[in-house]
């Protein structure tokens, strides 16, 4: 099977912990043996989110304007991505001694006039306290919110319309290499409408909805999604919460589950399940080789047999 | 032909300029000019210094402990390729509509006993009054150097061993994609002498050097060193200073030249033409099409006519 994988953001970086190099580094391990099992048996796309990342880069270099104008999004996310791709790739070659592999800079077009330009919602960086938050917000131009853990900045998050990269992404895995690739949603970059040109924009997009497109425009088999829950539930946070074992695109988009960082998870495995009529499934990073046969994690199949 | 292109640091920040990502996108608009004039006529491969880009990011990695341990060369490199790998694509897309470029996270593997460990000489980042230097060299345990213009940070700089996507990048030039990759010579790695397991290295490989490595390997024709001079000169800085149009490996190595930024171009053109019989030159960037085609620059050609 060609499996695309979404890695969240925790699995460099847990909830609270500081976004040191080398605690990221340690972290990656586990990363490696998850895909690394997975790497043996299909063709593997590896797509990870930046929000810790670049929330940091964001902060270091709007620190000191002596030093240099702090830089836009677009190029804070290019940096996360050579950054994350490399550790992805040094830890997977030490996994998969001899496999070919390979990390892209990758860019993703959204549309100028997207209305997500003028509505920011994706949390990145660090949780602040509410009165330093609101200074923050003052002092850079920041918007912020509140997360469930307290109050955070959020930057526009477009939606994803084309992936750059996506034809050489599909030749390097028909050579037999595993890709990693579109890290953070992608690098945001808009067209102009009469030339074509690129100009990057300051958003980050997100990074599960990049890694439906990806699948489909790679007619990927599998999109798997992997976080820190083992599975979606139903009534989470509840008494009466349930794990979903087994789910159609139409439950999870009826079923009211709730916003929040799951939301972005369960649109992006229906999107993909409903264009593709392929397989998707939501489950924890330590079960990625027993979600895909079928052991572990929400499945999401399609509405209707298709075919 | 096959056409390894390196950029020298100074396509993208001239001497003295701030650091700021909209000088550098205006600068590289040139860069883009240069190359797209010689990518209509052959295959192309990009790789770029990043000397200011990483003295930077390092400054602000290490600005707050608070925020976050200094994090290591290595991984700020692998930052620098992915930012200034963005900004070159992006460009170069706007100046060659429809051509298909990658930009690829490269690694280079390094001896764990090279000397160069233990004898820092790569300059990096900005350049300051001496009490500064000594000051930020007792502070962050650096090593500092005199340049030509003041007080720097030195790193480490081994000597390049091998590419680690070499076959990546051959496989793409063979389907038509022009490449940019080993930016700043390569995020450092040693293998591991038992497992082969890879770990970055706090070092900044010369970047002329790993375009020499990377133009062998690729079987290149031609490997073309862009600066912001336009030739190689005896008796440079001298009242006797003369343009060199011509000369063999053994010319620039008994030559007598000065040592400092032309030092590792000469001798990364001199170690091309002695390895492969090819071509090199060394030469300004607005005259990269002039010097391919013999109107501009210093051309070094092999020693005797071969085969």
């Amino acid at each position: 099977m060609r499996i695309v994988v979404a890695l969240g953001g925790n699995a460099l970086l847990h909830r609270g912990e500081r976004p040191d190099a080398d605690i990221q580094s340690a972290n990656i391990e586990r990363v490696a043996i998850a895909i690394a099992a997975l790497a043996h048996e299909h063709d593997i796309v590896v797509t990870h989110g930046n929000g810790p990342q670049i929330g940091l880069l964001a902060v270091e270099s709007a620190a000191d304007p002596a030093l240099s104008a702090p830089y836009p999004l677009d190029l804070l996310g290019a940096q996360t991505q050579g950054m994350i791709g490399s550790l992805l790739l040094r830890t997977l070659h030490n996994a998969l001694p001899g496999r070919r592999i390979a990390a892209l800079v990758t860019h993703t077009l959204v549309r100028a006039d997207d209305p997500a330009f003028d509505r920011p919602t994706k949390f990145v960086g660090q949780v602040y306290p509410r009165e330093v938050a609101r200074k923050l917000a003052r002092k850079r131009g920041w918007h912020i919110a509140q997360d469930t853990t307290g109050w955070r900045r959020v930057v526009p998050s477009p939606s994803p319309e084309r992936i750059v990269e996506t034809d050489t992404i599909h030749d390097l895995l028909g050579i037999g290499t595993l890709v990693i690739c579109a890290g953070g949603g992608g690098i945001p970059v808009t067209a102009d409408n009469d030339t074509g040109a690129w100009t990057g924009v300051e958003a980050v997009i997100d990074k599960d909805l990049t890694a439906a497109l990806l699948a489909e425009d790679l007619k990927a088999d599998f999109l798997l999604i992997l976080t820190d829950v083992p599975n979606v539930y139903t009534d989470y946070g509840t008494p009466d919460q349930r794990p979903v074992l087994d789910a159609t695109p139409a439950d999870l988009r009826h079923g009211g589950f709730p916003d929040g960082s799951m939301g972005p998870k369960t649109e992006a495995a229906a999107r993909f399940v409903e264009r593709t009529g392929g397989l998707a499934a939501i489950g924890a990073l330590d079960a990625a080789y027993d979600i895909v046969h079928g052991r572990s994690g929400t499945l999401i199949r399609p509405d209707m047999p298709v075919g």
